[in-house]
């Protein structure tokens, strides 16, 4: 499955001008992104120390690109996301998973900016990562793949944008994962990004969400059809690994109330235990559900990498202990998000990134809105969210001249 | 190694006087406990519907019992504890672990108490659980053992007390699971308890900790080495899947700002990430350990059958839907504590028990802690735990006239 996955976008010059875009935009049930492919003379230079080359970014677009190439936007991908945000999923057939957010006359609006989402380097959608053939051997990579960081996500996706011709960023924006990737643009390339919004999001990855990466990381490790990372030559995958993984995880994305209003104590089908461990109430049902749809679709390498990318974000650190010094003279206007019941990102930490940008002296606006949804509301119907959303974007427009 | 646990505590009929009292108490270092052994003409009656003979219980005691056998205490263990409540335990040589609440001129002072603990059935520490032997076949029960429920449990422990000579006991007190057990024994058992100390625990399993538990024993069967749960025949030890089971459980006994003070993100050994999958943070380092210690004293199958007990308790649902149900008329006095930072049974769980004693006419103090330390606060050292117990049985002692 894993290697069907990394067919699904193999190198693809021809789909590219010469400025960037893409000649044909795939047709949504197209299983195939368009793909920027980097030579050996554009290595992607990474914190591991190690300048990756060849490599590619697997990216797909939505709207226009206006005559200025001021209204581009780029959406950052959470963990398990990919660049479908707006498009049915080659893979699992459901909808883009931002459709809630983007789309014709929705807050970020495709009939007036032009929208990016690109695979992140390390995952599994077509941009280069582990699953990848290593050309020093012409094996996958396996672990020999270097570590990936949240900046080297980044660094790559800028060099996305050069290869469209696209300067800077109308607005950058992204949930969790995506969020850390917002927060290093704009201390990264502050000129590159007009507006920034990260939502449930961290300045850093805390003791305890590492704890719950290390947790998955070893569930898939502990798979002997892992096999030391080597699995795709090994013919096997580390399903049973991945899928334990991908549950403990799926708990962390909700909330307490939330599984209590869904679930509850019910049972399956009955109203009284059978007395055995099959998956007697509903939320066990569930939860196996969403390790056994994962591991369709994810590669158990890249989920590996993309943990460890996430733990290894400190950007307080990467800039003296003192997170406003990532952000000092930054023109680039704010909005942070949080929500009430996210407790993986809870709303502590967006209230440290807006300390912070207050003090850089930023613009910040700073949005807390209540649900019980927990972290994965971001992905979800979160009306109070979508205003909000819309009410920045508007004023960030007005001000941008569009 | 299972198997060397499960050698620890053979029925041992000879220590045990017609009156059951154990006429050699074990030194601290002993690793045989006391078993009560209990034929075929004494099942226990399991709410699988099945009578469970022979079966063994083994316990432990501190103390002395009174003339008018009024001043026993049962201590009931949570999940993975275990019997050696006050003295060394006979497999990681570790202090008992209650040994801050229990003990000479303690809270449950064992110079005015006699103290009890047993191991409860369905766990791995000497009573009859998975790996004991199924009398049918001559080989462990594996998965034939009947599931358990925390209701067997306390069956099992009030045929003990039978069996010590006891008829009631002074008091019933215990943490997470334990306090499972204490609200069990005072609904099933009213006129045996005078008063009642349940601590950090609920009157059922919510969803979202159902899930956590569903995550571990998915981590179990994962691990081929489980062999279906015939793995004493098979001669493995699914080591790394209740590895894994254990690290992500130990996490739900902590709390956020606890794992952010003990560890942070600081790294093992350096300043700096290593861009590996090594244990780079503590917090790795921690957890990994507690999975390799936990496998060398726990045994799998076990962990399931307890697990799914806790995911069965709903003490409303055995009474029409109505917790006060479950404590109509009751005498018993009561002490409901919890923790401030408890996620896993949050101080709202508490509440719902005080409101149903409430609603019960009972008598019912509560008492939530201010700490950290998380749901394992019940296990450490909290002052104001101690001072609050230490009142309350005082109290219940002037009122039993000890």
């Amino acid at each position: 499955m894993t290697m069907s996955l990394d067919s699904l976008a193999r190198p693809d010059e021809g789909n590219i001008r010469q400025d960037g875009i893409p000649t044909d935009a795939p047709p949504s049930l197209d299983p195939r992104s368009p793909v920027a492919s980097f030579g050996l003379d554009e290595p992607l230079a990474m914190d591991a120390g190690v300048d990756l080359a060849p490599f590619r970014i697997a990216y797909q677009t939505a709207g226009t690109l206006n005559a200025d190439r001021s209204n581009a936007v780029l959406i950052c991908h959470a963990l398990t996301g990919d660049q479908h945000f707006a498009h049915t999923h080659p893979v699992t057939g459901k909808r883009g998973w931002w459709e809630t957010l983007v789309g014709p006359g929705k807050p970020i609006d495709t009939d007036r900016y032009f929208v990016i989402c690109s695979n992140v380097i390390g995952s599994c959608m077509g941009s280069t990562g582990p699953a990848s053939t290593d050309p020093a051997t012409g094996k996958p990579y396996g672990l020999d793949f270097p570590l990936v960081t949240i900046r080297d996500m980044v660094r790559g996706q800028a060099m996305l944008l050069d290869r469209l011709g696209i300067r800077d960023l109308f607005l950058c924006v992204g949930g969790s994962m995506g969020g850390m990737q917002v927060l290093q643009w704009a201390a990264l390339y502050p000129d590159r990004v007009f507006a920034a919004m990260p939502i449930a999001t961290g300045a850093r990855h805390s003791a305890q969400n590492i704890a719950f990466h290390e947790v998955g990381r070893q569930a898939i490790m502990a798979d002997p059809a892992w096999a030391e990372g080597r699995y795709l030559e090994a013919g096997t995958r580390p399903a049973k690994g991945l899928g334990v993984a991908r549950m403990g995880a799926h708990i962390t994305y909700l909330s307490e109330p939330a599984l209590h209003r869904k679930f509850g104590r019910r049972f399956q089908g009955g109203s009284a235990p059978t007395f055995s461990f099959n998956a007697d109430f509903q939320i066990e049902s569930y939860l196996r559900h969403q390790g056994l749809s994962f591991v369709e679709r994810f590669d158990a390498n890249a989920y590996l990498y993309l943990t460890r990318a996430m733990d290894y974000f400190d950007l307080a650190a990467d800039h003296g202990g003192v997170l406003a010094n990532a952000f000092r003279n930054t023109r680039t206007r704010f909005c942070v998000m949080s929500f009430t019941s996210d407790w993986l990102f809870p709303t502590a930490d967006s209230r440290a990134i807006v300390h912070a940008l207050n003090a850089a002296s930023a613009s910040v606006a700073f949005v807390e809105v209540e649900s019980d949804k927990g972290h994965d509301a971001f992905l979800l119907d979160e009306p109070v969210m979508f205003n909000a959303a819309k009410g920045f974007i508007d004023a960030a427009a007005r001000a941008r001249g569009l």
